[in-house]
């Protein structure tokens, strides 16, 4: 074992101590703000009962499949139970399961906290920006902090009480799977009822956004709950715990007692906690203050302090190498690059969403062809940083001798998720201010109220973007080192069977590039079928409305007594959307299982690949158009290019119906589908060794 | 040397004069039809001189190009003049020059006989199906046959009289580079045109397709021309060259007496020639019958033919292999299900064309969105097959010793190339008949014909999705013959520097990795920039027309003495392809030298493959879901969903615009980028060997 170890053990626990109490501090001070208005009071019931109902119905089905998967686990892994390594069975098992609690748990919080900050959020913004902007900011980050106090909580508890790092590829498995169908299945809920609610009241009737007359309404300020702060939280839960998990499976099977590879795992996963706190505690809007500035100026004190806390720690600790920070600190970087790039293009102060708004006067079809165009395009810039990364990484630590090259490209991952903190506090902003502008409409605030909102609001659509580009930069990375655990993975069951170690993957050889060309296809696939998910339900949805307005007496005009039936909407959400959550991620797995039983291992190393290529470039694609259109239908809305009900706007408004399920339902689980692929094939490597065809 | 190869040259020889003369005949007997009405003699003029005028133009540029490329080529390939091997620089600068005037040529000879068939086809639709089909089809075959003869022509004719194949790489990129340019420039001037015209007359206006008081329609009819069958042509002919001549690469560096490999290429060719003139010679129409029907069943009709002349000829010759005609049967099979499962997804006798139409009952947005979505999905069957089929011919080929597994994946492309002829006739069947179409609204021919036209307009449409399923899917399989061929082209300069041979390229080499992040980015760029083109020229297109409208008096209500200006309308469609026609085949160029220059021959190898599995991913996409948003555009119009003029018809007409340009600008020249890029990579691969920073 490494001589530092248990220090560092100790460290992650304390850290996790001081990370919940700050979180406890900044929801009791959240709590503490007040609310007053009934109205709002009753409608912030709603969506939070209506959220409960959401997560508690999908949580009973995914509670079933990860039951099926313990047992499947329990029998089969690390390696077949009649192999007679009980205990290793067990733990897996229970390691499993307690990363899908974790993860549930992260979910659970984040709706806990949403719903309680909107509210108050709202009728801090009578009081101006600053008041606001704070509530929706530590409302988040009560989130972020235990999300990621979490993680390193089950990812330290995991590895200390096993000693085996193998165990928390389960443990992973169990935050990533339930991520997957939570985020499928929020992302699902989420447009649906945004899409509806759009196209019947902003689109057909003319009534503004948040209008109370609106069935859907409701349903929608649900959906930012369970799918922008729920699905998020388990995202990045997930992203975290595979960055981690697959940096220790690369240090253990490094330990050569040279380098204190795993000390250094959670060394650096403390300091970027630590960071994030500091970050956290420091953000600050002033009375008249740009929202946007304060959020990722927080994200940029947090990376600075970060590589000084890290840069010390390689001064003061033998064993920690200047290499290892070099490549975690490269992923860093290049994490901020890609996302001021995808600021570049989604941000409706520069020329591209401007470009699109203007091509909105021709008619739909420009907007949707000049967004698409330039989503396709904005893919560059992000790739080339992941590749860039990947290599420096690559060759700062190939010196340090065999495998540290893609320890390296770990710890780029590492560092690129080390201020996690950070990123879903202004991740979980971003719904709150949005539920609290609806809020203000609803509780008829009045105008300066909402405009103040609405600032909060574009603030949270901006940052995004850089949060974004974080969370696909980092899956790029982990991925790369998952192949890498894979590949050790199938070698043990390789030695184990005696036949010949797989020393690469040859794209040259033809059950890797069989593998490729279908892991390539996959991600569209799933985006596919997500998409025609969300498609399905709000014709449903539409048509729900459609009976309302048409049978509701009084409705249309809003009178006092016309009650629209929020229930219906919600439950046509509800229903549809965990109808829709299982199949898609089953296919992918299917899919990985049908290769690997197919090709073996050296088709799964191609499969693989072929995955997170094709799944990087549509993320990063329906990611980025879909934010393109959303800024630039407000950049009409502001009053350019004709303003609110000009042609070019409801050529807008169809881009933005358009990207609203590419950047919200299937883009950002896209990210999650590769984790849960290359955990999968890690998981089954020996199977796939004894019980392929090729 | 082979023993039978002069016999296969003379053979080959033999087979042009034949198919030379076959097509003769079809184009005197084409020209011996009657035209008769003196409008469609006018407008048929008017489009073929702006035809003409466009291909001047576009010749001029490209001539300049080819001039730049010549002159380096002459000076650095095969390898650098002042290593001495003049006669090798001259020979391959000479290949060069050859591939794009052949190229040239078969633009050329495309639109000369489309512009002759077109107005004939209208003339004959009076009479009935069978007469405008024989006449369609066979306008098509002469150009279908003249392609492919000059293809076999060029490529016997460099091999013979240099005796290396390396210098037939210069002739397939002479080929590819001009297509690259050609088809972008087509493909944008042919969009620009239609879009305009869509939107202004059917949207606006509502006036009929073709209407002749629009300013936009003559451009449209030049579009079909220069994009469709000229740049189609183009297409063909470099996807043919490039897959022999990287056949012959690898035959060559095989041979060791015991099997005829060079030979086996030709004859394949060859027999590939004869079947296509036989199918092209039996197919016929009934008096009532479908067109659809003939065309493919005629396609059908060839590939049977060829499977068993080429098993005759195994049986015959010494030193052919089966394994080899199993790979090359196995790719022309896979062709024929890609073209059956494209078809599934772009028919509108198949569900999905009618889900699509359902969705667009409830508005653009979900048009789109469907289409897309299934658009991804149909990716899927068509990457499994060319895997499979890659796979397929590797493990039949790999027991015939060294290098042969490869050498079955060059030859199953050309399996699946080997019916191109007859492709290409039902290729260009379609833009004929579409032409004849609109030549019968505006000669005034009556309801009658036009319905005839249409319905062999449909049958056009119909058909291309299986002949794109080939071309793409032969562009998987060269390509992947092509890494070889550029993996054996930098091992003899690795070889030369005295360096360490490459042995394959592992995706766990970051350089390697580093490459295919790039390379799938590129073919996203790439389409991202010819729609951007496509999309700004039809804008001001639009503008044109409107102003047209606005200033020629009587014009909207179709007084007789008030006439558009057509040329105004061809000369911005001109223009502006032109200026857009340069760059994004240029990017993809440079791409590949920033990628090379930097990161050696392993960075080029993983930039191919990440530019053929991204490319392949995003042609299909935009090839199917632009088929199948125009398909049910037709089903609407066919009076289905609530018909013309409903709102699901103007949803579908906006699904339509976007794929537009996704089907007949982008999709198709990806094909054409992945070759142009695969053969740089190879040629090159020297200078990449002595220069590369890594």
């Amino acid at each position: 074992m490494e001589r530092y170890l248990p220090i560092f053990y100790g460290f992650s626990f304390l850290t996790v101590v001081i990370a919940f109490a700050f979180a406890a501090y900044l929801y009791l001070w959240v709590k503490k703000q007040k609310v007053n208005n009934a109205q709002i009071i009753k409608v912030s019931e709603l969506i939070k009962q209506g959220a409960n109902t959401f997560m508690k119905r999908e949580y009973k089905i995914l509670a079933k499949f990860a039951a099926v998967a313990a047992v499947i686990i329990l029998v089969l892994l690390p390696s077949p139970i009649w192999n007679g390594d009980y205990i290793a069975n067990i733990s897996m098992a229970i390691a499993y399961i307690a990363g899908t609690v974790l993860s549930a748990i992260a979910g659970k919080i984040g709706i806990f906290v949403a719903t309680l900050s909107n509210a108050r959020a709202a009728e801090g913004a009578q009081k101006g920006i600053k008041p606001a902007f704070l509530i929706g900011f530590r409302g988040g980050a009560v989130m972020g902090l235990l999300v990621v106090g979490c993680s390193l909580l089950g990812v330290a508890a995991v590895l200390m009480l096993t000693g085996d790092s193998t165990i928390l590829l389960g443990f992973s498995f169990g935050a990533s799977s339930l991520a997957l169908f939570a985020k499928a299945g929020g992302g699902i809920f989420t447009k649906t009822a945004d899409i509806s609610a759009d196209l019947t009241g902003k689109v057909e009737l003319g009534i503004p956004e948040d209008d109370p007359r609106n069935p859907a309404v409701i349903a929608d300020n649900v959906g930012d709950n369970v799918g922008d702060v729920a699905g998020m939280g388990a995202d990045l839960f997930d992203s975290n715990v595979a960055a981690m998990a697959s940096a220790l499976v690369i240090a253990q099977s490094l330990s050569d007692g040279k380098f204190a590879n795993i000390s250094m795992v959670f060394c650096y996963a403390i300091l970027g906690l630590l960071s994030s706190i500091i970050g956290i505690a420091t953000a600050r809007v002033g009375k008249k203050g740009n929202p946007t500035r304060a959020l990722n100026s927080s994200t940029y004190v947090t990376t600075a302090i970060f590589l000084v806390l890290t840069a010390l720690a390689t001064l003061l600790f033998e064993g920690f190498s200047w290499r290892i920070w070099g490549a975690s600190a490269t992923g860093l970087l290049v994490g901020v690059i890609i996302g001021i790039t995808t600021d570049y293009f989604t941000d409706d102060t520069k020329p591209i969403v401007r470009k699109v708004a203007r091509a909105s006067k021709s008619g739909p079809a420009f907007t949707v062809l000049s967004g698409v165009s330039y989503g396709f395009i904005s893919a560059l810039p992000a790739m080339v940083g992941i590749a860039v990364s990947a290599l420096v990484a690559y060759q700062l630590c190939a010196p340090m001798g065999d495998g540290y090259a893609i320890y390296g490209i770990a710890m780029a991952a590492v560092g690129m998720l080390s201020i996690v903190g950070m990123i879903i506090s202004n991740d979980a902003y971003g719904p709150i201010v949005d539920n609290a502008r609806g809020l203000a409409e609803m509780g008829g605030l009045g105008e300066d109220t909402i405009r103040t909102a609405d600032e909060l609001d574009s603030a949270g659509n901006t940052v995004k973007a850089v949060t974004k580009g974080f969370s696909i930069g980092a899956a790029g990375l982990t991925v790369i080192s998952l192949l890498g655990a894979f590949m050790s993975e199938a070698n043990t069951a390789l030695a184990a069977a005696g036949r010949e170690l797989i020393t690469g993957f040859d794209i040259m050889s033809p059950t890797v590039f069989f593998g490729i060309l279908i892991g390539a296809a996959i991600p569209a696939v799933f985006s596919a079928m997500l998409i025609l998910g969300v498609d399905k339900n709000a014709q449903r949805m539409v048509q729900e409305i459609h009976r309302q307005f048409n049978t509701i007496k009084g409705l249309r005009e809003g009178k006092k007594d016309a009650q629209p039936d929020y229930g219906r909407c919600i439950d046509i959400a509800t229903t549809g959307s965990l109808k829709e959550l299982i199949p898609a991620g089953l296919m992918s797995i299917i899919a990985t299982l049908v290769v690997g039983f197919i090709g073996g291992p050296l088709a799964i190393g191609g499969f693989l690949l072929g995955n997170i290529v094709s799944g990087l470039l549509i993320a990063l694609f329906m990611s980025n158009s879909g934010g393109l259109w959303d800024n630039s239908k407000k950049y009409i809305e502001s009053g350019e290019e004709g303003g609110k009900g000009s042609d070019a706007h409801k050529a807008a408004v169809i881009g933005d119906t358009v990207g609203d399920p590419f950047k919200d339902t299937a883009g950002p689980s896209i990210n999650t589908q590769i984790t849960v692929v290359s955990l999968v094939a890690s998981l089954l490597s020996s199977l796939f060794v004894w019980f392929s065809i090729f």
